[in-house]
């Protein structure tokens, strides 16, 4: 199986020079090299005994018939985000490839069938999982603005026979291969993670507000330094955080006015990010993280009125804007059982755990059981040319996989 | 004394209205509506019975003579920042020619000399103080760059002649008043502040290092997060200064990479300001604080290694640059006596201050002794076209002078 998963990789390094720019690996929703991806990838689809197509939404798909009509799709992503590695997406649809060369010609169970969607990323026209919504049936026109479907005609598709791409009726089981990008199973020193969720998200922006004032005549005492509260906040946010279990909160972006080394920061713009598989703890989490910024602001008003400064400048109270609740996703419990009882008889530690990061699965998951399986991320390192994957890692994969459509 | 408060403000209203933007005021370092200030000014000046000149440097400058030849010299600057108010800087010179007029025909005191400087703010050239430096005959290569050089040309006055600028030999006395620009007098409610000194100023550059992650795949405790240790910092250099009587720290700009709601900041930019009247208290306030910054940069370290993540990333260390020392400047204990006895005498509190900005004052002190009276700042607003004065306080100012000239 060493060998197999060493082609895998070697697929992988190798389709990763297919790109818009040189010298780095960047593939966009039908970008021209990726008529070159579904060439060389088709190709050893075919070789492996499998009928294979592209659909009107540019995903590549080959089916293996087997013993029964029943079919598993094992799928996930063909496009990058721009100066990309080599493994994010790509390395499910390359595995599902290898399960198939590695079931050989006298394979019998389930109908398998690859698909390398065209879109997850969103980078192309700023909407991501194009492939999959197509798959899932749930792309609508909010989606196939005229751009898209203009694109969809440059890469000599139909748009019209979009809804040919839709899931055959009878899949029972979708499965995605997906590396962690993140250094979750590296920090626990195991190969592969069985993803249970996909988490919710709540993205947000807050302001605070406090008064502009020279820096050198302005004693701290009658001060309203908006980027002070902010960084109290900024503070607690990170500490609330971390005592809530599988709870991610982030302050990622940060804008102050005016920004100036000798001006005390009059305004500050922050983003905020959480993430959580409960969407319960996530709302909860959210609403406490807002009610700390109200409390900082108004225990800094208070100390401010104490020095006879009259207007409550402290605010982050109507410019607090949530901009995305996106709910949790639960993967197939059925299914996500099924995959912990290969990975246990492979001989790998059984470890559930949520996805943090939105995936391909997690649009097919309300319309067909679906699974999902990490592998470990070598310094949680994603979105990057130094992205990796240990061959021991993809090995096990592979062997899961086997025992994973053996039993399903 | 009402009238001559209220004719010094119209003057100073009147005078704002020339600018080198429609609407606004702005009026840098020798720009055409500084030719229309000297002509307004001037002409009041000849009407009070002043000899008027204009220097090489730019500064208008107008001679009352008096029983004495000792000189006291009355002077602020003329140039503005953009979008200014009416009275900083130039409502010292405006109460310079009051002064003169309200002592009359009579007067045969010392010499009067008042100056508006034709530089202070640095905005022109990014040089500050060019006018009072010419004064105080500390102008040199390194400021007369050839545009500057071109500028004195430009404005019709011969740069040779520049070391004519210099202080008359015979002034024995300097005396400032300005706006404060800052919040304390008003917060104090007095009139009048008596500047005992310019705060020195240090100011520096800090980088916090953390590492740039996805914000849905790395959990709290694997994180390395750079503006969390950075907030938990600026949170610190606030207490820390609130701390310290007559101290004043400011993080005031700040830059975050990469900035996205969806990445965990990987590096954080910082700028500190620190102000005291004494240098000791200054260097040892802003050693504290970056003892401070790698304290909770090792201590960040410290949780992080704990969780397995081998090399230390946290570090203000080589990325923390000091690129202004200026020191404080006492100004002259026997004339900040003088002027307090004159505040005394007509019947306000006396309150004795640093200066948090610096002022053409800091400029002449070290060549002749030297005063500064400082009026409130109605809001602490300056640099702004809301900046104003109250009547009442001009009034007490050209009351306060008077009596300083009597006892000079």
């Amino acid at each position: 199986m060493t060998e197999l998963a060493n082609k895998a990789i070697q697929y992988c390094r190798d389709l990763a020079c297919f790109s818009e720019k040189p010298g780095r690996t960047m593939r966009t929703f039908l970008s021209s090299p990726m008529h070159d991806v579904h060439r060389m990838l088709g190709s050893w689809m075919r070789q492996v005994g499998m009928e294979v197509s592209v659909d009107a939404a540019g995903n590549l798909r080959a089916v293996r018939h087997g013993g029964s009509a029943r079919r598993l799709v094992i799928a996930s992503h063909l496009d990058t985000v721009p100066n990309a590695g080599a493994f994010d997406g790509i390395l499910g649809v390359v595995l599902g490839v290898a399960l198939v060369e590695a079931l050989g010609e006298t394979y019998s169970g389930p109908t398998l069938e690859v698909i390398g969607f065209s879109e997850e990323e969103g980078v192309r026209f700023g909407i991501p999982f194009i492939g999959s919504r197509a798959v899932a049936g749930t792309l609508d026109d909010t989606i196939l603005t005229p751009p898209i479907l203009e694109a969809i005609r440059a890469f000599g598709l139909d748009p019209t026979s979009l809804p040919h791409a839709k899931l055959s009726a009878e899949t029972t089981a979708y499965l995605e291969f997906h590396i962690e990008q993140g250094p979750i199973l590296e920090s626990l020193e195991i190969p592969l993670g069985i993803v249970d969720g996909i988490a919710g998200q709540s993205r947000l922006n807050l302001t605070f507000r406090g008064e502009a004032n020279h820096a050198g005549t302005t004693p701290m005492i009658l001060r309203r330094d908006a980027l002070a509260a902010a960084s109290e906040w900024i503070c607690h946010v990170e500490q609330s955080a971390a005592n809530k279990p599988g709870l991610v909160a982030t302050v990622g972006a940060i804008a102050v006015e005016p920004n100036a080394t000798n001006v005390i920061p009059g305004l500050v713009r922050v983003s905020l990010d959480v993430r959580h598989s409960s969407d319960e703890i996530r709302h909860s989490a959210v609403a406490d993280l807002l009610a700390a910024a109200q409390k900082i602001c108004a225990t800094r008003d208070a100390r401010t009125l104490a020095s006879r400064v009259e207007t409550p400048l402290y605010t982050c109270g109507p410019a607090c804007e949530q901009y995305l609740d996106q709910p949790a996703v639960a993967l197939n419990p059925n299914l996500v059982e099924t995959l912990s009882r290969a990975v246990l008889s492979a001989g790998y530690p059984v470890h559930r755990m949520p996805s943090g990061a939105g995936h391909d699965a997690m649009i097919l998951a309300p319309h067909v059981p679906a699974a999902m399986l990490f592998l470990r991320s070598p310094g949680g390192i994603s979105h990057h040319p130094d992205e990796s994957v240990i061959t021991a890692d993809v090995e096990a994969a592979i062997d899961v996989g086997l025992r994973f459509i053996a039993n399903v």
